[in-house]
C-alpha cells in the first residue's frame, strides 16, 4: 500500500501516518520529494484497510497494491484448477460445452433441447427453473417442478445439470437436484447468496455482474471460497456499456485477464452477452480462440414460443455448425472438446 | 408496441405477425413503406411480450411503447405521493433530511451521530447494522446488536430509524426494529428481497442500482408494490461510469425524470455517490435545487476511526453549514424543511 | 511517481529502475516488503514519463501522483480566475447566463432568440454558424453568413457573441467575428484545433468531451494554455453512460471537482446534456446551486421549425421562469447574476 | 419512422403530425390504440428529420427505423467489399496483417520494426509520424521527417505504408507519402478531417471512436464516402467502459455487427484496445476467429525505449508466435493469410 501525501502536508501529518501504521504492526517507508511525500507501507494490508488512512489530514490518496483476494488468487496457487461437475471437467487443456434451454418449460421441450445440446457436443445441460426477471409480470420459472424435469432429463441423457439459484433460502433445495449451482449476473453481489452456495457442497458457476469490474467479480468468488468451496467456475457474460447494438458488450479480454489473476476456470456465455442469435456462433469462436475453458449456450427446439430469451437461442439448423466449431477450433489452441 | 419488419420480409411474414397478435386478442395495423413495413399493435402488451415476436422470420425489431410498470406509474396516479416514516413525511412540498452514521459501531458513536444529525435538521436517523461489503474480509456490521442500538437511540432522540436489510431471511427481524427498510444498490435486482420487503408492512427506501437504468429501477419498485406495499421512496445514489474522480457519478437528472414517470418520492444520497466529504455539501445543494424530496447523508463523530466509509462522512465542523443549507435552500424551490 | 514491482521481481530488476531514474536526474527510494517492493520517484515527472518504466522486466505498475497539467492547475494558481468576454466577466462571485439559438438560421430568428435571451437575463449570446453533425446529411450551419448575422445582432443588442469553430483552418475567420470561440464536445481532443484557438487571441469555451475524464478535459485546456491563452472557460455538458432516458448524463459533480483542480471558470450546459426541454430548468437550478460560474442555454422563438436540436430549446413561455431562477438562486449561494 | 403520441394527445395533435408529413411528400398511417396512438411514416426519412416532429404537442417519441447511412450500407450493396492498399487486399476470404511501430523514431528503429513485421507475416507497415497525444508535453511525432523514413523503409522492404493524419491541413502532405491514411479514435468525429481524407484519393482506415456507437462509426464512414471515397476499412480498437484492467474494452462483437450493417472490411487493433503486451496475442486469436478481415499490431525492436506506447508493443520473442497464429488460425474460419 502506498499513501500519497498532499503538497501541503506537514511533518506532523506524515508522522501521524507512520505512527498509525507502526502501531498496527506494519512498516512505513517515507520518500520525501520536492512537491510531495510518498509513504510505502509493508505488512498486513487488511489491517491497514481498517486504519482509515484516507481520512487523516494531509493524505491525498491511498493506493492498494497487492490483490484483495487470497484463496482464489493465482499468486498463491500458480497452477490453474480443474473443476469437476458430475465427473465432467472444466479447466485447462479441455473446452467444455454447456448447453440447454434458457428456461425449463415442459418435459418435452427440455428433453428436446438436451438432445440438441448433446448432438452439438455438450457434456453438461443448462436450464433454469428459477428465473430472475426484470419485470414482476414476466415468467419466473417453474420452480421445484422445473428441477424435477431437469433431473428426469439427466436420468435419460446422462448429462449433469447446471441450474440457477436466486434466493439463499432455496439453496438447499436446488442443491438436492443440481450438479452445479449457478449464481446469475444480478446476484453477483448478493453476499447472502454467495455465502449460502459456498456452504452447499456443490460446484458453483459465478456469472460476472454486468456492472462488475474483474476485481469485484474475483472478490465475489472469494466470498464463496471463504465458506470452504473452491469448486468455482467464473463465467463472463457481457458488461453494460453505452453500445446498444448488442444487449451487453462481451468483454472478451476478461478471459485471459481473469485466468492470469485467478486459478479458477473461466468460461463464456455468448448467448446472453449478445442477446442475438446471429452473434452466438461468432462469439463462441472468439471465446474458444482466446482460451476460454468452456462456453455455455442457449438452445431451444422452438424459440418462437420460448417463454424466456427466445431471440438468442440457437435452433436445430445451427446445431450442426456449433458441433463443427467446438470440434475443429479447440485443437488449434491446444485444447480438446470435453467428451463423456 | 411496434413491430418493424426487415427490408426482405415477405407478405407471409407480415401475415404471421398479424395472425399471432390477433389470436392473442390484439389488433395489428400494417403500414407498408417502400423499403420497410411497420406493424402497430394495440391491446394487452404483457400478453404480446410472451409471443416472442422478435424470433419470427422477417422481424427486425419490436419497440415497446407503453411503460412496463403500472402500480408506481404516474400515468395511473397523477398526484405525487407522500410516504410517512414513523410520522415523518417524505414527498412534495417538503424536503426531508435523513442523516446518521454509515454503520452502527457503538451506542456512544450512534448517539453522538444522531445528535449531530438532529442539530443539522434531520428528522430521520440512518444507520447500518447489516452491511453489504465488496470484500468478505471487511466489517459486515453488528447485526441484531446494531438494531438494538438504533432502537435505543430512537428512544432517546425520538428519531424514527432507516436501516438496510440485505437478506430476505432477515426482513422480519429488521422490520421488527426499523421504521423504514432500506434496499441497497447491490440488491436492487435481488428479487427475492424485493418481494420480502414488499410484504413486510414497512415503508421501503429503494436505492438505484449503480448499473441500473431508471426504467429498471422503477421495475424494481414495481416488484415491491406488487406485494401490496406502495410506501416506497426512490433514492438516487450515483451510477457507474468511466469517470474515476468520484466514486460514482451522481445522475442528478434522474430526480426530475423519475418524478415524472412515477408518483413515488425521490431522494438523493450525496455521500455515497461522490465518496468524498468535500462533495457532500455541493451535491446536497444541487439535489435540493433540482427538487429532490429529501437527502440522506452520512455523519460521523470520529470519521478517522469509522469502520465503514469514513472518507465521506460529514464531521462536526460541517454540520452547521449543512443546517444552514437545508434551512435556506428549500424555500427558493417552493419547499420547507420537514420538521418534527 | 511510484513504481510497483511484481512479486517475482529480482534485485537486478529493482536496480535497473533505480539506475534509469538516477541517470535521468531523479531520486529513487526503494521500499522492500515481504511480497512486493515499491520504488518512490522524486524529480521531473515528465522526464520519467519518457523512460518507459512500464516496459522494464519486473515492473507491475507505474502510478503517477502529481497532476499532469501545470498552467491551468490550481496548485500553481490558488485564486480562481475571471475570464472576460467582450467585457462580461465569468468567474467566482458572479453567475453568467449565456443564451441563444443552437444554430443561426435567419437574421430574424437570431434576433428574436437574442431578445428572448436578454429578457431572461443573458449577457452573452450563443449561436452556431458551423455545426458539427453526426450525419453528413444534416444541416451543417450557415458558415460565414451565419457569423455575419451574429455580428449584426451583436450590434443591435450589445451582446458579445460565443460561437463554435470546428476546423483549425477557420479559426482566424471565426475569431474575426466572435468574442469567444467555442470548442465542442466532439473536438475536445482535436489537438490541432486546440492549438489554433490557443493562438487566436480570443477567450475560449472548452466543452468537455462526452467520453472524456475530468483529467483529459483539463489536459485539453492545457493544450490551449500552452499556446499562451489562459482565457479559458470549461463547460460541463454531460457524459455518455448506459442511461438512455437523457441524451447524456450531466456530471454535476464535475463542477466542484474541476474548480478544485483548476483555477479556470466552470459553466454548465443544461440544454445539450439532457436533450429535453423539460429538464433544462431543473438542471439549471442544480448547476447554479452547486456553484457553476455560468450556464449556457438554447432558446428558440419557434423550436418546432428549428434546424438543429429543437426538442431541447426553451421557448417564450419558459423565459420568464428562467429569468426568475437566475435572479433568485445565485444570491443563496453567494453569487450575483452578471449584469451589463 | 414511427411517431408515438402521448396518452393525452388530442385528435388535433395527431392531425398536425399527419399534415406535416403529407406536406413533406410522405405518407402517414395512424394506428389508434386504447391508451396510445402510433403514426407510421413512409417516405424520405432525411426529409422527415427536418420536420422536428419531436417538438410538436402530443408527441412522446420519434423512432427511426431505417439506417441513417446509405453509401456504406450493406442494404444497398450486399456483397462485402475488398479494399486494396498498394495492391494488398483487405476483405472477405483473406486475413491481412498490418504491423509496425506505434511511432516512427529513427530510420533504424523503423526498419528493424518493419522486418519484424514482415517476418510475422505482415504485408502492410504501420507507423505514426503525427501522433495525437493527451498531454501537450508528450512526444508528438517526427512529422514530415517521419513520413520520409517510412517511404525509405517502404522502398527497402516493399511494404505499403499506413500512417495517421491528425489535421485536415496535413492531408495532402501525408497522402503524398502514404498508401493508406489512418483516422484515429480521437478524430472519428472530426468532420473536417473526414471530409478531407474523403477527397484525398487514398484508402482510409477509420478507427472507431472510443466512445462511439457502431452507428456513429458508420456515419463517420459515410462522411468519407460522401466525398467520393469508398475505399474505407473500419478498425475496432476498444471502447471506454468502467473496467480498468484493460486500457479500453475490445468490443469484439462489433466485428460481425459492423460487417452485417456495412459492406466495408472490418479489422481489429488488439494492441491499443488492451494496452498490455500479454493480451495482444490472445486478442489477435479472438479477432481472427470471429472473422475480422485483418489485424493491426504494434511491434518494436526495443520497447523499453519506445517514445510511445512501449508497454503494448510485441517484441522479437513474440513474433514467432504471432507468425504461427496468423498462419494456422485463418484457415479454420475459411480465410487465408494475405501474402505478397
Amino acid at each position: 500500500m502506498v499513501v500519497v501525501m498532499s503538497a501541503e502536508a506537514e511533518e506532523a501529518h506524515i508522522q501521524a501516518v507512520v505512527g498509525l501504521v507502526e502501531k498496527a504492526g506494519g512498516e512505513a517507508f517515507v520518500s520525501r520529494g520536492v512537491n510531495r511525500t510518498i509513504i510505502g507501507l509493508v505488512g498486513d494490508v487488511e489491517q491497514f484497510g481498517t486504519l482509515n488512512l484516507h481520512a487523516l489530514p494531509g493524505v491525498t490518496d491511498v493506493v492498494r497494491i497487492s490483490v484483495p483476494y487470497k484463496l482464489i488468487s493465482r499468486e498463491n496457487h500458480p497452477d490453474r484448477s480443474v473443476v469437476r461437475v458430475g465427473g465432467v471437467p472444466i479447466g485447462p487443456g479441455t473446452m467444455t460445452l454447456i448447453a440447454g434451454p434458457c428456461a425449463v418449460e415442459t418435459p418435452e421441450q427440455t428433453l428436446e433441447a438436451a438432445l440438441m445440446a448433446r448432438s452439438a457436443g455438450a457434456t453438461l445441460l443448462r436450464g433454469g427453473a428459477f428465473k430472475p426477471r426484470t419485470s414482476p409480470y414476466a415468467f419466473q420459472g417453474l420452480g421445484e417442478k422445473g428441477l424435477g424435469i431437469l433431473a428426469d432429463v439427466r436420468a435419460e441423457t446422462g448429462m449433469p445439470i447446471v441450474t440457477e439459484v436466486v434466493d439463499a433460502r432455496d439453496v438447499e433445495l436446488v442443491a438436492s437436484y443440481a450438479d452445479m449451482l449457478q449464481v446469475g449476473t444480478r446476484n453477483m453481489q448478493n453476499f447472502a447468496l454467495l455465502q449460502a452456495v459456498g456452504a452447499a457442497g456443490r460446484p458453483v458457476m459465478l456469472k460476472r455482474g454486468m456492472n462488475a469490474t474483474i476485481e469485484e467479480w474475483l472478490m465475489a468468488a472469494e466470498y464463496i471460497a471463504q465458506r470452504g468451496n473452491l469448486d468455482i467456475v467464473l463465467c463472463e457474460r457481457g458488461i453494460r456499456t453505452f453500445e446498444k447494438a448488442t444487449r451487453n458488450t462481451l468483454d472478451i479480454s476478461a478471459v485471459p485477464v481473469a485466468q492470469r489473476l485467478s486459478h479458477l476456470p473461466v468460461i463464456v456465455d455468448p448467448s446472453h452477452s449478445g442477446g442475438r442469435r446471429d452473434l452466438v456462433l461468432p462469439l463462441t469462436r472468439a471465446a474458444i480462440a482466446i482460451g476460454a475453458d468452456g462456453v455455455i449456450i442457449d438452445v431451444h427446439p422452438h424459440p418462437e414460443t420460448a417463454l424466456c430469451d427466445g431471440p438468442q437461442a440457437l435452433v436445430d439448423g445451427d446445431v450442426r455448425e456449433l458441433a463443427e466449431t467446438v470440434r475443429a477450433l479447440p485443437p488449434v489452441v491446444g485444447r480438446t472438446l470435453t467428451q463423456v
